[in-house]
């Protein structure tokens, strides 16, 4: 397989496993390169992407912009503070017109879920979807793997378990779907009220108990916890929250054997994990970060090299 | 003639018809550019812009920043929010500062109107309006009779009718002027209370029947309706001015010949135009916004290769 | 001397007195550079740098941004309004996150006193301290300074008066190390509640009296009025701290000597100086603006040049 199977990456629902062994194949190529002295390359010095975030983010667009850079890509960025959205244009609209200014290719960031998905129907642009509401975040879940695959050798068999709320994240959504893709198996873990009812239809077990789905799992992917929703009824408080989803080094070191700890970040240091833990050679929070950037590249230079001339 | 008559590009106003004719000219090969795979040029490479915006803008913005960069052409943005602006300095001593870092070129959108003549007579770079409040925004004009010219074959002898508030629209004023400059007959169409009252000195007629007009026009610029200003009494309501002063298809379809629709953009779908008719065939909404990439290439390369070295 | 002693420039308190001269060794290079048509070097091509201003900022973040770009680095932006940091991540975290991209260099701006100082320690990045608080602002000293060297041939022996509010001014405190590690006489002038108390410690006078200091000195070092901090009870309101530390040309005329005026901006014309001061011959405001961007393209290209590959 030399391309990928589809124009755009507007969730991992849409890849086939086909695809994202072609990505983490072209990611270990670009990983090589932003390790280098010379952290460039030219390939797509003919190609304009826009940046379009609708919500606030930063180490997301940071890393997009950091890919497209390193790609030669020429870059706008566009983010919704300052645009004309507030003015009541749609956002077709919005988009047609950023693409008549012939911009190749988008990123984007929308708070509605599906907003990627509308948007590659009636625009004519490769699209990449940065995070629909709490829809899909396909590049965090195809860093997230692809880390896995870095630390562990493959994903393949692996026992994955997400920590936190799962009703919400788009994170979880995504992770889900690419660990199911490529064989791992996956638990999930939270409070009750933010496990989804009928998340065991995607192949997916509950374990409402931390200690032992940290007992089963080779790799706990620990969610964000969202302060900004912790105020509302159905959510625990963070005290409580922390005691019972929370890892600290006390509970890792009870375990018979390693666990490895991921996170997507923005870390809430002391809530989902502690800073030991954060801190510690079972997290490779930092290395997803990294591998973030490779990744963002090799999506890009792929669905680029779909776009006819 | 193969250089403008002007160091800056203030307004139409200050334009001679040469000066149209050679910037048509060099956005013709620019336009040819854009659409090449390599949508770049290295011209600019030893040129600094920088885009001052004090006031809120998308497509512009964008646009400008899309053809400094395809000219290869170092940029630098500046918007007021996050300006010295706030700390009270004067807006000569800003620019100042800005020139003294070696900045060639100075694109800005100002609320006030004139601002961009002021400081054309202070400070020492090439001074592109990009709009100064309900003054002028000479690129948008220059666009709007490209996008005419390459429609129609040319503007001379043409009849088009600008619909809307007449009275607050910088788009409006550029277009008379630069309209008239290349021989087009004008009407302008809106409720009273928006049709300046000395409107007729700029050789402009006034028809307050939009079905008249669009009988006897061959183009119509459907001006945006700003919504804020929508509240202060002298204006219609919304839906008062759709059903005097907007476009539908039915309407459109009742005449006995195609009409042109243009509009600047953001587009209220359903106020000025219907969604049928601004994604018709007769609508060269999109055509614009290309066009203005092109003619701001054009614009900008012609100036700057007025800078004494 | 080929390199400086230091990794980071985090305040002059660190440097020695040969690291300043390599730096305007270096920055007389490159003033030269962007004199010239072509103002770029490529230099850092194979450089990435992240400017983070958690403060507002328009000339310091403009200055770092077109020294960094005429080195031909990659920058990106980061500004907290719309950053992670509202989301409660620590500085840590989201520095150690962009690093995580291969971010080699970091320009910072931050409200806390020392904050540049404790990254330094827990980062592994070349740090600039574009501003912390009111402790230091290195880049400004270094210009001032620079600028001095450059009017009056140098800065040693010279007899220098910062006035204002040296209590709270990162630049009153930067410049004070700057001039006298290069052998500057100092004395500070401004309202007795905003000298500090101590300040005779760093070698430095106390002049309460304007025109008594200007008798005495060669520059006079006119900080900006922080109008948001006269509200408060020990400060002066403006009309009083123009009246008795402002600087009008009927003063400087009465001087028997020119006096080198120096403003770090912006102006608050007619508060610290009358605009016939500033736009006056004695004024060499601009000069600082544009010696700003050569002293940062010195201090990044020195600091890039000790990073191990």
């Amino acid at each position: 397989m030399s391309e990928l199977s589809v124009n755009h990456l507007l969730g991992i629902k849409y890849l086939k496993r086909d695809d994202i062994d072609l990505i983490f194949k072209t990611a270990d190529h670009f990983k090589e390169v932003i390790n280098r002295p010379i952290k460039k390359v030219p390939s797509l010095r003919d190609i304009t992407i826009a940046n379009l975030f609708f919500e606030n983010s930063t180490r997301t667009r940071l890393s997009f912009e950091l890919a497209e850079k390193r790609l030669s890509a020429d870059v706008i960025n566009f983010s919704s503070s300052s645009s004309s959205v507030s003015k009541g244009e749609t956002l077709i609209d919005t988009v047609n017109n950023i693409l008549s200014m012939k911009v190749d290719m988008v990123v984007m960031r929308h708070p509605n879920p599906g907003a990627g998905i509308f948007l590659s129907k009636h625009v004519n642009a490769s699209i990449i979807n940065a995070g629909d509401g709490t829809h899909e975040h396909p590049t965090q879940a195809l860093l997230d793997t692809y880390s896995i695959r870095e630390k562990l050798g493959e994903v393949k068999g692996k026992k994955v378990v997400i920590v936190g709320d799962i009703l919400h994240s788009r994170v979880a959504l995504s992770n889900i779907f690419a660990l199911k893709l490529q064989g791992a198996e996956v638990k999930v873990c939270g409070p009750k009220t933010l496990i989804p009812k009928h998340i065991e239809s995607l192949g997916v077990k509950v374990e409402s108990n931390l200690r032992k789905a940290l007992e089963w799992c080779d790799v706990a992917n620990m969610l964000r916890v969202q302060n900004e929703r912790m105020e509302i009824s159905y959510f625990p408080n963070t005290r409580e929250y922390t005691q019972q989803f929370g890892v600290n080094k006390a509970l890792l070191d009870s375990l018979d054997k390693p666990v490895v700890i991921m996170h997507p970040g923005p870390i809430n240091r002391g809530v989902e994990i502690t800073s030991d833990v954060a801190d510690s050679k079972q997290a490779i929070i930092l290395d997803q970060v990294q591998n973030g950037v490779a990744i963002r590249m090799a999506v890009i230079y792929l669905l680029a090299s779909k776009i006819k001339p």
